[in-house]
């Protein structure tokens, strides 16, 4: 029955988030150009912890005492880092079984707006299928949160929630109430044939592609690359290890 | 040339104006249904001004001072008010050449969040040929600010603002950065050979509906039903007096 679907919404911007909070026990915090399909791949292929940090300072704090650390300002990697937030440094087999710590413009800020939610995963193109089917499972009303560009909306985040909503919502288990979740949906279906071709215009794809990181945005607009869903755990994202048969 | 042409952007709350504001001379404050709408048919009905309140208490104070006062919250006029923010109410022949006090749920608090910028005018689908060629002949970098629903995103005053940005862009003098505008833009042009069947699954429509006002929204939603530009002077909206063959 309709008010026994669970809510499912859109929130275009950390800064809106306060707004939404307190309805919903899931967050899905999505980045995906570049951190949070960066995020994914790393935990598919082997990372053992990301540990997500605000501040460049806090990050090379934990550098300092020995972790590897990445960290990412306005699509360049920071000096004096061992890397940025392209999702191919974050398939360097030397990674595996490592903890990393990550600081990027958008992404981590926006893990550490929604970090006291009940449970906060992971959100990309990337792990698309593999995460829509296991909020689909777990049935609980859930905030997909787009990190946006500096507080602002942008538009392969929006792509991304709508791809996510469009799964929950044709489940038949959840239902959309916000304007952002219906432009979101829309903006998805319209964009899905070819997301590279649709985001020409976007901004952070001219920020980027002056940044020569054409390949890094093509992996990220690759849907289903990987079935990993990170997990904040005790401010550290890990693998969440599904049951058998779970999904 | 590219870099001497003005800057036009869609800001999609009131809450996201800080992001924006020091980067524009003009703001354009939209709230079709219903804020804004009724400030344009009132200014055009001869009403000589509109004075914007945030607050129902303060709305309250001029009402008690002898002002005409209209309030609305959540949709429904507010008990001890002249009447609410039905753009039909503000044609009524007896308010020509008075002053009348307005508090909205979203767009005159939307109105106070930018009364600081150095143009502040009124948008609407009612008045959007007349506007967007008065933009055009300033020729000054002009913020579409979208009052929203609470502080969060709403359809239809994206749409509205998706207008005005296509036909600024069209004439050649403006550029848009940000992906709200290219988002807008993009809900617009798929909107609008339909709008009242576009905003079937939005929020507020449904809303509206429930209160039986599918008779304001209809008025609302129809493009350039008016000419006048109300524009903020000294507290309160009037008539932007447009020089002789300006437009």
């Amino acid at each position: 029955m309709e008010n026994e679907k669970k809510l499912v919404e859109v929130c275009f911007s950390p800064r809106q988030y306060e707004l939404y909070k307190s309805h919903f026990d899931i967050c899905v915090v999505i980045d995906v150009l570049r951190a949070t399909s960066a995020i994914c791949s790393g935990i598919e292929n082997g990372i053992s912890r990301i540990i997500p940090m605000d501040s460049v300072e806090g990050a090379l704090e934990l550098k300092n005492k020995g972790y590897i650390a990445a960290a990412e300002r306005n699509g360049q990697i920071v000096e004096g880092f061992d890397f940025g937030n392209s999702p191919y440094s974050f398939m360097n087999p030397k990674l595996k079984g490592k903890e990393v710590v990550l600081t990027t413009t958008n992404g981590t800020k926006a893990i550490h707006s929604a970090k006291d939610m009940e449970t906060l995963v992971i959100g990309s193109l990337s792990n698309l299928d593999a995460l829509s089917a296991w909020l689909i499972k777990q049935n609980k009303p859930t905030l997909l949160m787009c990190s946006g560009w500096k507080d602002k909306f942008n538009l392969e985040d929006t792509i991304c929630a709508g791809a996510l909503i469009e799964a929950l919502l044709d489940s038949g288990q959840f239902v959309a109430e916000e304007d952002s979740s219906v432009a979101a949906k829309f903006i998805y279906l319209s964009a899905k044939e070819n997301i590279f071709s649709f985001l020409k215009a976007s901004s952070h794809r001219k920020r980027l592609r002056k940044l020569n990181l054409n390949e890094d945005v093509k992996y990220c607009l690759t849907p289903n690359t990987v079935k990993a869903i990170p997990i904040l755990k005790n401010g550290a994202l890990e693998k969440l290890e599904i049951e058998h048969a779970e999904v």
